[in-house]
């Protein structure tokens, strides 16, 4: 499994991703599943990837080599006019190489299925935030819907749901998808530390800062401990029910 | 879908299951999940029903016909001598009412499944909580696993598995689950109230105080908005996420 989200704010996104890929239980390794696209000062964009990973590493390789060999008549999503063609690229390109290991008759009922999460700015444009389906088409993030989560997302998204605010900082943008993840990683065994992280600002036209959270980092630690202990301090905070007299059993 | 907790406490166990069936996202309608048998002084069990409705209602139908009309070669559920053997009996009736369907020619790849929670207490035993599985075997919840989720049980997962705690009221208890349900409903539209609940007392050997939270009940208001306002002050008491310097991509 994999967990990744990508959350929009007025400031800008941020982009968060584990980097645990598993074939059952006993086959796991670590894969970065964050990558950054940039024409400094013209566009930024960043991928995030879950699904089959096969597909998504080709998906990324054949859009840095387009990217690298680009021609006017299909244009590569470093020189495409806006992010909405950049999602449609990226669309194209993840149907078509699913298509690939179709065509080989490999069919195995959606196992090379991958979702991806793409967002960025490109000069002219308001950024922009989308979730790419394995058929290659996509939905865009908006006002009702300011966050895409991929993979693993249900232990996560209550607190994504309560604690979101579009004016939030970048710190605390960071300090929410960390107990986003933290909630996720305590439940399923299949997300996991290192995470990845970008944060786009808006305007800048350019990657923002990224970094990468280790196991044992000391900031994820007192996240991961604190919230526990915040969590049962709201818990308590709240009054508890009271019993009512004794009720005859329903029948 | 359907959400249904048990959770084992030191002082008992509390139930609570929502109502809401579905099929497809515009036939919904309100039936009960939890099902009561009690024989006062000597027994009391408490089964919560998840899966086909057509399935968990023939299940509680021919458990309750049997218990009326016990013969001695084959004990129904009020006169098997412990937990285990209830557990046994009603893992075979499931088994039965699946294999039922199945012959009927009617396969439609698990289409008929439904799992169960079973708990309780029989004289002379120690209460007992119970998962069983649609092939009718089933697994105990220990010291390790006080509580078993039916369902829809990701959302309210991480509450449980943190304010959990095996000396706590029944009043926490219930507002513990209440608060599980809330971000279970919030997230997920095919669970919804009333909520059943039960709270079986170690040693009474009869059915404890059973109750629904019907939609609009004052206490879960208070619990539903409290815990959002509540969960925010938890999430901003945590020390923000300090930015690093600007660090270069990693490629």
């Amino acid at each position: 499994m994999t967990y990744c989200v990508g959350i929009q704010l007025n400031r800008g996104i941020v982009f968060m991703s584990d980097t645990r890929t598993n074939s059952g239980v006993d086959n796991i390794s670590t894969f970065r599943k964050m990558f950054t696209f940039e024409t400094p000062g013209e566009r930024s964009i960043t991928i995030m990837t879950s699904g089959n990973l096969a597909t998504t590493q080709a998906v990324i390789s054949l859009l840095q080599e387009r990217s690298k060999r680009p021609s006017d008549r299909s244009p590569d999503i470093l020189h495409a006019e806006s992010m909405f063609q950049v999602a449609r690229l990226i669309g194209a390109t993840l149907r078509e190489v699913i298509a690939g290991h179709d065509e080989a008759g490999q069919r195995a009922d959606g196992a090379f299925f991958a979702t991806l999460i793409v967002g960025g700015q490109i000069k002219g444009g308001e950024p922009r935030l989308y979730l790419i389906y394995p058929e290659g088409n996509f939905i865009e993030a908006g006002e009702d819907t300011p966050f895409f989560q991929v993979g693993e997302t249900k232990y996560g998204r209550p607190i994504l749901i309560r604690a979101y605010d579009p004016d939030m900082s970048f710190e605390a943008a960071i300090k929410l998808l960390l107990v986003s993840f933290d909630s996720t990683i305590k439940a399923n065994l299949s997300v996991a530390l290192p995470l990845d992280w970008h944060v786009y600002e808006t305007g800048s036209h350019r990657n923002g800062r990224i970094g990468r959270v280790e196991q044992g980092d000391p900031y994820f630690e007192v996240i991961s401990n604190g919230w526990g202990g915040a969590l049962r301090d709201a818990f308590a905070a709240l009054p508890d029910f009271e019993m009512p007299g004794r009720a005859e059993p329903a029948d």
